[in-house]
């Protein structure tokens, strides 16, 4: 066997292979439940102009969802099967983080929302360019960003129990997400060879995952302090 | 004063400009209503594939709001006044018809949806061209039919105590919309010059409202039957 100076294609490996479909399947289901909460927060809305500007958010993660089904199809993968091993962890998140009323749900939109792409964009330096390339592209942001800003900073600062309440939840939002992203790494070892990596293909070590987690927490306080709430 | 033989512009009155409003405003608000019911009642769903159909038929009701609002703005209406007056008939209507499981979901999805189709289209012949082509393209099927077909019958053949329980789901479905259309058209006395016209411009009066709550009844019947239910 020769072995050739070009780059071999990574998903040629069924573990590589099974790696993405798992990045993209858990990735998908949750773009699906982000798409079903904020629907769902929706009707914590005080106009119905708040309301269906979180109606478009919500149709803007499901267009996400089906460009990730698209490619987990174009890979060969199920999607069903895909998602079903991370449904258990991200309904879990949600129904620990129902929000108690509409500022809850704008900082979880914004926040939580804002973890989970770091954390995802974050493995997607590990997987296969046009994989890569989609991923980075769904987790733009959507609008949350602006919308859930202004509205939150206007309400504390005409109320400042409201921010402590919300640095709280905030606090919370951060725990559940690490807890669950723990729960889904201990689970899937399919998973692995995002961070391991091979001889011929990059991988993150412990150091490295290290550093990302870290990362995380940064750009979480920069968010919450965006918001005027202490992380 | 002369009179001109070409017809004149029914939007240059102000009761009617307001009727069209009010059509519009409904109708918008039904749209992003059945916008957070399907997305909320995809959580019953018994797999992640149906879960994602109902998801999508949600999200093309979201366009149909988005052209609505788009409409309202065009005629120079405050879509959030337009819509307020609909809020408590259309959120009773859902609160009262709140599905216990997934099949009584479709059924709602598809019978629910077709009898305020029917209503609305009736309701837009009475409006100018512009907002008449509107009304009939947002009132188009967006897949509902096909999909809570197929799986009714399926779940009915199987289980011949479903299709007794959901015959009944239909009628309840049916009385819950015709009192609430009831309460609507009492409360909005606004809406009346769509039903009594005028002398330049066509208008349905009481026997033409009777025939159309037959049609209405007659449509629902055929609906139920291609369920596989009797109405």
């Amino acid at each position: 066997m020769t072995e050739t100076p070009t780059a071999p294609d990574p998903l040629a490996d069924p573990d590589f292979r099974q790696a993405v479909a798992d990045l993209l399947g858990v990735l998908a289901y949750g773009e699906l439940t982000a798409f079903h909460r904020l629907a769902d927060d929706a009707r914590l809305a005080p106009t119905i102009t708040d309301k269906a500007a979180l109606a478009a958010m919500a149709v803007a993660e499901f267009g996400h969802f089906e460009r990730l089904n698209a490619r987990l199809l174009e890979l060969g993968a199920d999607p069903e099967e895909a998602m079903r091993p991370f449904v258990a962890a991200l309904d879990g998140f949600h129904d620990k983080t129902a929000p108690a009323d509409w500022f809850e749900s704008l900082v979880k939109a914004y926040v939580g929302d804002g973890i989970a792409s770091d954390f995802y964009r974050a493995m997607a330096d590990y997987v296969d360019v046009d994989t890569r390339r989609l991923v980075v592209e769904v987790l733009a942001d959507t609008g949350h960003a602006g919308f859930a800003v202004d509205r939150v900073r206007a309400a504390i600062a005409a109320d400042a129990k409201l921010g402590g309440r919300l640095a709280l939840w905030g606090r919370r939002l951060l725990g559940e997400a690490l807890a669950q992203a723990q729960r889904v790494a201990a689970e899937r070892d399919t998973l692995t060879p995002l961070f391991t990596g091979g001889p011929d293909r990059p991988g993150a070590d412990l150091v490295e995952l290290a550093r990302i987690f870290n990362q995380l927490t940064e750009a979480h306080t920069r968010r919450m302090a965006s918001l005027g709430l202490s992380a």
